[in-house]
């Protein structure tokens, strides 16, 4: 499906099923909504799946990975060939994401949206667009033309996952640097100044912290010109892996798939995503609030409340897997548990 | 173990193998510290269990059930013969507890404290110390012999759990109108106002509030002769499952088994337990921030930042059944990751 295909295939959710879904919800022996978040689980869950019986979710994490030539502008603690080692190490099983992906029982998928060096795997899924992105503080990362391929790309991984029966899918990312373009594209899309949600991603000191904010306004300024819509924005100070995870969310959500949202680098993906088609909104699930400094100053602005807060700053998708042992639990509880009729429990007074 | 057996037993955790479970995290392939509480929750569950290599933790949850003579002053939306039917309920493995243990891989004992009925059932643990307590707002719940009676099979279920080879056990209960004492509690262990920690328990209506908050000022005025230590006040307004909990939670801490607080009830016990000895906190995980309302009050009081908060209001042990799975994963990352060496992955620069 091309990026304009799938658009205009996203559809709001139906809410017919909702009275349904709710009745069975309140006749569990429980007070009615005393499971909180689990219950709104359920129910969007529900929603978006369109069912009032649904099964265990089948779940799988795509963990995208690109490098950034902004990295060669010092914005991050670690050297840029770390990317290309991490996706090793995912590879081999090593990484977080591998232990919590095999915790919530969710399939582990390895994506080369673009990283610079050539890693030969059957298991690394090799979809790479261009090997790193160009430097953002001295141009675009990317042309148009780049960025469609990538979101592209990620439209293409929903699909498939659906055609293969998953029902719950999960955003991941690697890239050294990327939360430099993914804090560009949050103070873009909502006009909020750089300084106030730029953080110290997996660990720079105080002075790098300033000049990586500098690096992040000199970007946004090279390439104001080229910021036109959603697309343009995310081509020039984006990534893409970003853009991977951008067209996956469009992807899960024209295909009625709910899909857990990361953290601060997958909630900039997922914000292109809602920039280009609002109601995608409604098919997300938002995992956790980063320890990233801007994560929850976005969130906020969004009026989103994620499901967990463990002070998490790593992404991979880790964060994204815990929350989907939620959603497990949320179907779990909707199927099994007893009424009060049929568990002959005494109502409400 | 006696109480005062079991209040001697318990020691300070052993500080001497921090730096090496520390040096151990941080040589797993993430940046240092970004996976923020689960490390912390790897760095105190090896504490506790006194190890550098934790096996994934044998788990348990308790769901201890007692009735309320309060209950007939009308402070909760549903009859007191609730309480006897939803342990029914859990024999029949129909509860919210029964789905959520088992979706944490968690054993589930359901005790009967002091429920009034009587119920036959090789599944229910029968440690029925009188059929419900007395009405707290006409006089003692309970005699301090009870009190320390129902504390001393708490201490009791610990102490078998440890030997039978569990190595994290949960708290939980069922019990009609228990947030009343559990106010009760609270409010007198921690100096607070009834009203300002008074919430609507399983569903009253803001007049029935009132009530209810006269009800527990009622209880605290007419006992207030026999508050003369931590026990006398359990006794005089708590109740046969909450003393439960506060010796599950001692008999843990005694026996260097960690323990995970559910909501709003099983932190009044916990409460009555750290202020019959506060090293006992050491020992605890506290899951989730309850929906109701004194709960995050007393926790921020207590300088506690539970795991989760999902707007749970239920207990039964399910809030703590859900945090249990974070433990797992962060004993699972303990475990499983690689570290920078063995994965060759470049540290940070």
């Amino acid at each position: 499906m091309t990026l304009n295909e799938t658009l205009k295939k996203i559809q709001h959710l139906d809410r017919i099923p909702q009275k349904n879904i709710q009745a069975h919800l309140d006749d569990l022996t429980k007070p009615p909504g005393s499971l909180g978040r689990l219950e709104e689980i359920a129910m969007q869950y529900c929603l978006i799946r369109q069912t009032t019986s649904p099964s265990l979710p089948r779940k799988k994490i795509f963990c995208l990975a690109g490098d950034h030539g902004v990295a060669r502008s010092g914005v991050s603690a670690f050297p840029q060939e770390v990317t290309g080692q991490m996706v090793q190490n995912m590879l081999n099983g090593g990484a977080a994401i591998n232990v919590l992906a095999e915790h919530a029982h969710a399939e582990l998928a390895v994506v080369d949206m673009g990283i610079i060096p050539e890693i030969n795997s059957r298991d690394l899924i090799e979809r790479k667009v261009r090997p790193g992105t160009a430097n953002i503080e001295e141009g675009p990362a990317m042309s148009i033309e780049e960025a469609t391929r990538a979101v592209e790309i990620g439209i293409s991984l929903a699909c498939d996952a659906a055609s293969a029966g998953f029902t719950l899918l999960g955003t991941g990312e690697m890239g050294i640097a990327n939360t430099t373009p993914s804090t560009a594209l949050c103070s873009q899309y909502l006009g909020i100044k750089p300084a106030d949600i730029t953080g110290a991603g997996t660990g720079i000191n105080s002075s790098q912290l300033r000049a990586k904010i500098r690096v992040i306004e000199r970007a946004l300024e090279v390439n104001k010109q080229l910021f036109n819509d959603p697309l343009s924005v995310l081509a020039a100070v984006g990534g893409l892996e970003i853009a991977g995870i951008c067209g996956l969310v469009l992807g899960c959500a024209a295909n009625n798939i709910p899909v857990v949202i990361d953290g601060f680098i997958s909630t900039a993906g997922a914000l292109a995503a809602m920039r280009m088609e609002p109601v995608v909104q409604d098919y997300l699930f938002f995992s956790h609030v980063s320890k990233e400094k801007g994560h929850s100053v976005i969130i906020h602005q969004l009026g989103i409340r994620p499901l967990l807060n463990l002070d998490l700053r790593l992404g991979e998708g880790t964060g994204g897997a815990l929350a989907m042992t939620m959603v497990d639990a949320s179907i779990s509880i909707y199927n099994q548990m007893a009424t009060f009729s049929s568990a002959a429990v005494t109502g409400k007074d």
